[in-house]
């Protein structure tokens, strides 16, 4: 039982421009409520509609502690569901990918068709009506290959994403890509120390040597410097007709940016990974697409690979992180690339963050702990997130906490 | 402090024949309120009179977090007592068994006598009254050999348990039997998971191909077939003058049935795995005796063993199930039996069985899980169990609830 | 949100004379309780300034979970502050010992110089005010070279300890000390139990064979015996003009007492463990000087080393325990002494202690726990705790429950 007065007090003690009071980052109440109020009502991107190459190829994750099966149905549609068997509650599919004619729950056999409908229940009772027994679907979406998923039985519309993020991300072809490697960090911090580390670069010129490389590290959130840079980038960008935006809405943002000096990829020199590009355009020198979600996510396309960053809750101070890689699907490991380079900076990088992030946690679980400012400029986007963050949990408890 | 009123809100939503809103599978408070409502008010099956041997024998368990002492007294009475010392609380025996002449606290030597009698403790002012200070007895009944404890001031009736389980079980003389062989599993689920899952052999043909072998796992809850070979079996054993039941009570059912074919044995092919039987009439071929205890325990004693399985909670989402042989005493390791052999079916089922109850655990997680509803015939018993957890829920409610 | 009422509650039902009830040793909130009420507000124990050599040597330790760092600053003052920075709240420095010209935050690189006043923030807005973000300040008093800190803004009066303890201590030089060896042991046990344990020796001479050769086990609480050793002991501590105590306040005792027989120092055959003395008075020979604070820790200076020890509450059911042996600074390693021999008595107490503590832990869980009574005399100094942490408990509860 979430005390849903409480949460409204400490919500109103929050200090604009100020990270928020320490319950929200260690208090278990909290981390339910976020659940609750935020994981299960927000559109999540999950991944790659490229990972369900066929019928029935599924891919199974979990959001919090909910499993979840997206799948491709017998039509081709991608189609989500709660992966909770509706006799006795068990997980179907493991964590993971995998194809499937059918969804066969291991307990007792009860069997799914792609569509989430009842097929076999073995020997249940004639009372037994099989059509209020399917599985139970999510709503999902899918934007120029990338899968998003909500959980709430009315998500927050999706169309303004949709339209503005479909012909920026449509240059970088993930029709024609593949998965080249994935990566899964446990971290010990609130989901939300993670997340305002990963939305800014105040940090990254001092921690991230590898990123620094390649990546405007001094530039502002929205990739200005003094050098116009971007201007100079944006009118290049338009020869080649590629849309740069910037473009967002509430819970997204998605633009185009130069990277540093020539640097054509996000690797350790600056140079492409892969020989390949997933986006051929100027000859795939095309900065890097960044899109970003509150609450969770965000992805970085340049010319030559893809990089997804995804952060589920899975406990108070406790946050798994999945990485994923994307190239050209022709593009042969060893040959085209080789995943010790593709991966180099983004990896260093996310144990770089997650050290940051435990090390944050372990000063905020401090009674001296108070909350401080954030710097206007560089950590515009932490606020941003903060502040869509206290909205929603305010939205949330003008829903449910009776006055 | 459990809110008692929120799980009588809680029990109220339950809908008869279906499985338990998600808090009761996964609520720390829920995990408190079942200690306390169930754990502490029941009878539980713990052991075997022969493990005890000789005068101050002792066994060490955990009930949950408490640890309980069951000994055999200078008279020869089997006793039970909290393993908890009256000075400062230590635990006085550690897990296992053992023997002792006293109960000797390893803290400051406190002594007890074999009655729980404190009959030592080191320069103790005169004021102190050692009287006062005897180890904490608990209520503990033997039947045909077979062990039960219940830690509650006031016991549930036992004589009827007793009363109808002791012929049916004395046949497989207990008073001649050895332990052969322990087993212990941490399974991450629920007690109640476990217990359901221990509770049906609806999942059995699909996941137990060892078990399945000789049990009847097509048959009803109580052993009923298309051939009538229950029928057929029970005349068989009336010629022998076994009793075969089925007998039953609110928290306990016990029953003689056959195995399948030919078998005599619940063993890898069917046959005996021990040549010295416990039960020597009708050569050993007695078919199988159930019988099972709400909430946490089963036995099934065949011709030539006996196995007996409890589970303990230990957390809200963690179980301790502990396994026991038992072969008659004179049966030699390596020349009557193989601990292989003897326990090969059991042991895969219990693994089988944890992988079960763990995946259950994680699809009841999930925010997606919905209570489903049981299977009427190969389900009868885990409704029975979770008919009798309800009302034994709603029994502690009416007597702590003050309205 | 801990219910301040339900405290009151239970610690109204503590019976005096006896152990507390089992909530005050298990319970999640109690513990959230004792660190606001006890841990938050009492004086502790921390080191030595000979920890803190020169200018900005720094010790990072952990108060429960709060992050604290202890330093000297630029005028040779020993200083101590919340380790969080002001920005964000990460931990600026590690746990361990080390030297820095000023902090510095690993995150952003915040800058605080070592009167804590915050230096450098990185491009901040102009509306930032640096100096309204200086670390926030802990009290530190240091008692002839020992280190005390206090988290509260109100600490405790601190005069009358420092005026009793400095004569005693100071003979022992420990200006002219070095630390040679630090031990960390994490407990699986309540901090009241780890400190019950570590205020009496009616324990000792069954579970602490090593300790019970020097150590004075049979004695009472305040060292007196049959035999008037004390009285002759401290006969000859007058004659080289050595104070003895016994001096105490509510949450202190100090006094020196002798070894037994002749023992002069704390080691496996009571003869000295290091060669070059700390205190050269009387050849060393001057029994052992025991101070203690309450909640959490004592130490003991015999002639030729010191050992401190220090237990850290980190959950309701773990300590950490910290343990520091101090020697001549002039002494060399492997020539003047061995660390094996050094260590070894109070290793091995600590270790036995550990077991005992945990044991004692395993008991208090059980529903058969119900207080017991302590025995007058060789566990008055327990008495002593847990009277104190009542009135403590309740000090904090008569501030802070509104009624």
């Amino acid at each position: 039982m979430i005390d849903l007065a409480r949460i409204r007090g400490l919500l109103s003690e929050r200090q604009s421009g100020y990270t928020l009071p320490q319950p929200f980052y260690v208090d278990p109440d909290l981390f339910a409520f976020d659940m609750k109020a935020i994981f299960e009502t927000s559109w999540l991107m999950v991944g790659f509609d490229i990972e369900l190459p066929s019928v029935g190829s599924y891919i199974s994750i979990n959001v919090g502690r909910s499993p979840i099966i997206i799948l491709r149905d017998r039509d081709g549609r991608i189609r989500g569901f709660f992966n909770s068997c509706r006799h006795r509650g068990a997980q179907i599919c493991k964590p993971g990918v995998g194809t499937a004619r059918r969804l066969v729950c291991p307990y007792h056999q009860w069997t799914y068709d792609l569509d989430g409908k009842l097929v076999f229940a073995k020997d249940m009772q004639e009372s037994f009506d099989p059509t209020q027994h399917s599985l139970r679907p999510i709503h999902v979406e899918v934007v120029a290959g990338s899968i998003y998923i909500c959980l709430a039985d009315n998500p927050p519309p999706f169309e303004e994403f949709k339209t503005a993020l479909a012909p920026l991300l449509a240059p970088h072809d993930i029709a024609n890509s593949k998965i080249a490697y994935e990566a899964t960090l446990v971290e010990k911090a609130n989901w939300k120390l993670v997340m305002e580390n990963a939305r800014e670069c105040y940090h990254c010129s001092a921690c991230h040597p590898e990123l620094a490389v390649t990546f405007p590290v001094e530039s502002t959130a929205y990739f200005e410097d003094e050098d116009d840079s971007l201007g100079k980038f944006q009118a290049r960008m338009k020869a080649f007709d590629l849309p740069v935006g910037p473009v967002g809405g509430a819970w997204w943002q998605a633009m185009r940016f130069p990277l540093k000096g020539d640097c054509v990829s996000v690797t350790a020199n600056g140079s492409s990974a892969v020989t390949k590009p997933m986006c051929a355009i100027a000859d795939g020198n095309v900065g890097s697409l960044r899109w970003a979600l509150e609450p969770h996510s965000f992805a970085h396309a340049v010319g030559d690979y893809l990089f997804m960053f995804s952060a589920m809750p899975t406990a108070p101070e406790e946050t798994v992180v999945t990485a994923k890689w994307l190239v050209h699907k022709d593009a042969v490991e060893g040959v085209d690339y080789t995943i010790e380079n593709l991966t180099a900076v983004w990896n260093a990088t996310n144990l770089e963050d997650r050290a940051l992030a435990e090390n944050n946690q372990l000063g905020v679980n401090s009674i001296g702990y108070v909350p401080g400012p954030y710097n206007e400029v560089p950590e515009e986007l932490v606020l941003r997130f903060t502040d869509w963050y206290c909205s929603k949990a305010d939205a949330y408890l003008e829903k449910y906490l009776k006055t």
